[in-house]
């Protein structure tokens, strides 16, 4: 125990018993099997729910709780039929680098997924955000966000056709965005305003990333403007919250 | 219906039934009280759960569900027995200022109330971080964060004892931690890095903040340096996930 409460300041959870109060029972196994998890490091096949009961000498219930939290907490990974300890989550930089070269600056092969491609007419609220009037038809690019063929994530687009009037033929949806806007039409980014929170998955965002129902995930909303200052695009992407997490240099305040 | 899937960019989730596959009972519930959540407006009072259970012909059980995820989203809030729809998240900006800035920037009242201040001896993997030798004693300040005196967050900074000798006896451990660096000890930040992501509430740190256990949390791990470049403190600081969302300005890539 090197830290106070056993808790290392730069890990996400280790342990956390509360000092006064009751211990869970199943945090009790959750800790347990949290320092089993650092013995067997990442790809470690973890023994069966029944031999952890007969272990902590807990029910196959309680077992199966505190495994669900490591879970979601992408210590603990699905592997056909066992389950195998995860590596570390992705870590994405918050920057206007385009998700392609976050992922590849990681050493994983990134990739995309079209998930559907539609016109509808903008909104009152998203019109001033992409630079368009209300009622003007607005793409719609629905994807879904690879890192190594898995799915990691799921990205809506929304940018004005006035725009990008030749997306449906010009642009081949599995490849990025950013750099057709770059290459095909010499628009580049000039800065963009993030806001970053966690929700749960929906069941359709669930089905579409193949994640657990009411997985927490990490939601970005971006508005962009190009380097004339106009504004852009407005995207809103869920990251698996058990497979992401962002970083961030901050600067001096001048 | 203005948006495609009925899920407007900007918000966190309205709906998302899946096109294909079952819709979940609870959810459809979930989409019912989002929709009514709108029409009350923030601090509207939701009917009683028999009645929404009658409204909507599912059981108490199906109500609680729908209700709980909107709980854990922050889209609704216990008041004494009854629940009420929420006001927005906190928007607190990912930047050098302190918690005490961002706070008070929304028109919030910040506070911070004093769990522990110990010394411990500099484990390895901290040393480089803090600017310390291993083993040379460390600061652990450990703090609840308060906005209007509602618990929403738990901080642990990690600092060299030898930087700050005094902290236990000159820091009033209520007021910033950073305007004392800076006032009495003429240490101000050059830069840092930070790091976000998705969590769940230990038994412990729910105790603390007074949250149900396994709610997500955002965690930013910090890692800042003063302004000569040289390596100042480690924060662990966790946020109610139903509470906070961050903000970032991204700026060109020159």
């Amino acid at each position: 125990m090197d830290y106070p409460h056993d808790q290392a300041p730069g890990a996400p959870i280790r342990s956390g018993i509360p000092e006064h109060g009751r211990i869970p029972k199943y945090y009790a196994v959750k800790a347990h099997v949290s320092a089993l998890i650092d013995e067997l490091g990442e790809g470690g096949t973890l023994p069966p729910e029944r031999e952890l009961a007969l272990r902590y000498e807990v029910s196959r219930e309680t077992v199966r709780q505190a495994l669900r939290e490591l879970l979601l907490e992408g210590r603990l990974a699905r592997q056909g039929r066992g389950t195998v300890v995860a590596g570390p989550k992705l870590e994405q930089p918050l920057s206007l680098a385009s998700y392609t070269e976050g992922v590849r600056r990681q050493g994983r092969t990134p990739g995309r997924r079209l998930i559907g491609l539609e016109r509808f007419p903008c909104p009152e609220a998203l019109a001033p955000e992409i630079g368009a009037e209300s009622g003007e038809p607005v793409w719609h690019l629905e994807r879904v966000l690879l890192a190594d063929d898995d799915r990691v994530g799921l990205e809506s687009t929304y940018i004005s056709v006035a725009r990008v009037p030749d997306l449906e033929e010009k642009f081949d949806p599995d490849s990025s965005f950013y750099a057709y806007l770059h290459d095909r039409l010499g628009i580049s980014f000039g800065d963009a305003d993030e806001r970053i929170e966690t929700v749960l998955a929906t069941p359709r965002e669930a089905l579409l990333i193949g994640t657990p129902p009411a997985l927490p995930m990490l939601l970005i909303h971006r508005i962009s403007r190009d380097t004339g200052g106009q504004p852009l695009e407005r995207v809103r992407t869920l990251f698996r919250g058990d497979r992401f997490s962002f970083t961030a240099h901050l600067g001096g305040r001048g």
